[in-house]
């Protein structure tokens, strides 16, 4: 079923609570493929009652280019989550009846990479994040793990601020030659998309490096190099983090992540993979 | 009952939700007056379990020494909150575990009068309010008309960020002569007492003046001349505000309030009171 206003969503979901029905929330911007299938998928598996919400977000964009570039098929989206409890789908009016001059900052972790350039993006999403909490009454959140850091950004959030819902990371969905699923990878042209591939041959090679003994200066080289070779534009970052922290890592006995952040024409994509324990 | 840590206050109020009990929430910082104890009768009077929360947020102290200088009395505070349901007194170290580096920021109502002249104090607030909010689970928070603009700024936070709780303001407590009932006072001098019921007589005689019909400025100055003449060492601001948004009040005809915060030596005191209707 399919909700516009918080107010039918939040009557909904008070009856689903005082069912004692478990409720789960998938929160998207929309532009659906099977990365947010799979968290549907998850959610369903754990919980009586999903709530799916489709909210391109405008204050988590720092670009507006960007967010007018974003791809948006909102009846293609409905059509994939038929059979979903509750589809969540407010206007920016409904979302920020008095602007957005409120926010949540989320300290520490959300400083560097993605934090340091995208200003902004994380107190966005933070801040709708949490007002999405609070609507759905959920108690558990579904992320993706291709967004690594958002994840862990989510984590800390609902650490610092005693939120009651746990949440849930689900793991990064692939097309065959390795790229992440992405609403992003809609506007690729055919030769961007088959220079695209290459990111997640950089990360795995380099977390395969660092599992086979080499260092973090000399494994974050061969995945750059193969970046520079394969034609990307630009590299935000590529780097070997504690998973958790996201700190650059140094104690490689301790999980660790490599994540990146790529530049294609006007496109940036972004994606991760953890290093295999040593 | 005293409860000391998150998660012990938590499995009670579970507890309690389960019982579909009704969760009355009365943020303090101790130093018990009747003030609090009016918001501990009213909790009482709405709900079927109250929780007291008496934690001296560091975050919301823009000033060392006012933190340092907050009086603080535990022993008496737990004896005049016999029979609640729950007080919780954590420790700063409990509260933020990880620093308080995540924060939360009202915008637009905070950022006048108490915002301008103690920056962070909302955002502080804010916080420690919001994270009290999920810990305890509450159906209802009971806040004093006294802080009123903290009252709209709690108001609009649990609007910003759709939190399901609702919010009972409760009128001020005074002393017979009128100065607002306040952990503060219990630092003035006697001589510092006896200027500080000024005060309301300021704010009083300045709403009178705008009920009998003169404007904004001549009825500041009325209630600023009787500060100045009683002895008051500065004047933070003294002014006519609607009584929701706290904006400099231009059309009298729409709920007014007069808010001023002023300093005796070291202690700075503030207080409000409603301008009759026109």
């Amino acid at each position: 079923m399919i909700f516009r206003t918080i107010s039918s969503l939040q009557d909904q979901v008070l009856v689903w609570r005082n069912e004692k029905a478990k409720i789960g929330l998938v929160p998207t911007m929309g532009a659906l493929h099977e990365g947010h299938l799979s968290l549907v998928h998850e959610a369903r598996r754990q919980c009586d009652r999903v709530v799916v919400s489709i909210f391109v977000n405008p204050t988590q964009f720092n670009n507006l280019s960007d967010l007018s570039a974003y791809p948006r098929s909102e009846h293609e989206d409905i059509q994939l989550l038929s059979g979903i409890d509750a589809v969540f789908i407010p206007s920016p009016q409904e979302m920020y009846p008095y602007g957005s001059i409120s926010r949540l900052h989320v300290g520490g972790i959300a400083e560097r990479l993605e934090g340091q350039h995208r200003p902004g993006h994380f107190d966005g999403m933070a801040t709708v994040v949490m007002k999405l909490f609070n609507i759905s009454q959920a108690h558990v959140g579904f992320f993706g793990e291709k967004d690594w850091q958002q994840l862990q950004v989510v984590r800390q959030m609902v650490l610092d601020f005693n939120h009651i819902i746990s949440i849930t990371g689900c793991e990064t969905v692939r097309d065959p030659d390795g790229l992440a699923k992405s609403s992003r990878n809609k506007r690729l042209s055919q030769d961007e998309r088959h220079k695209a591939s290459m990111l997640f041959q950089a990360l795995s090679l380099t977390a395969d490096s660092i599992k086979n003994g080499k260092d973090v200066d000399i494994s974050e080289k061969i995945g750059k190099n193969i970046l520079q070779k394969s034609g990307f534009d630009r590299i935000d970052y590529f780097e070997v983090c504690y998973a958790q922290t996201l700190v650059p890592a140094a104690d490689l006995t301790k999980p660790c992540r490599v994540l990146a952040a790529v530049w294609l024409g006007d496109i940036r994509l972004i994606d991760n993979v953890s290093v295999p324990k040593l």
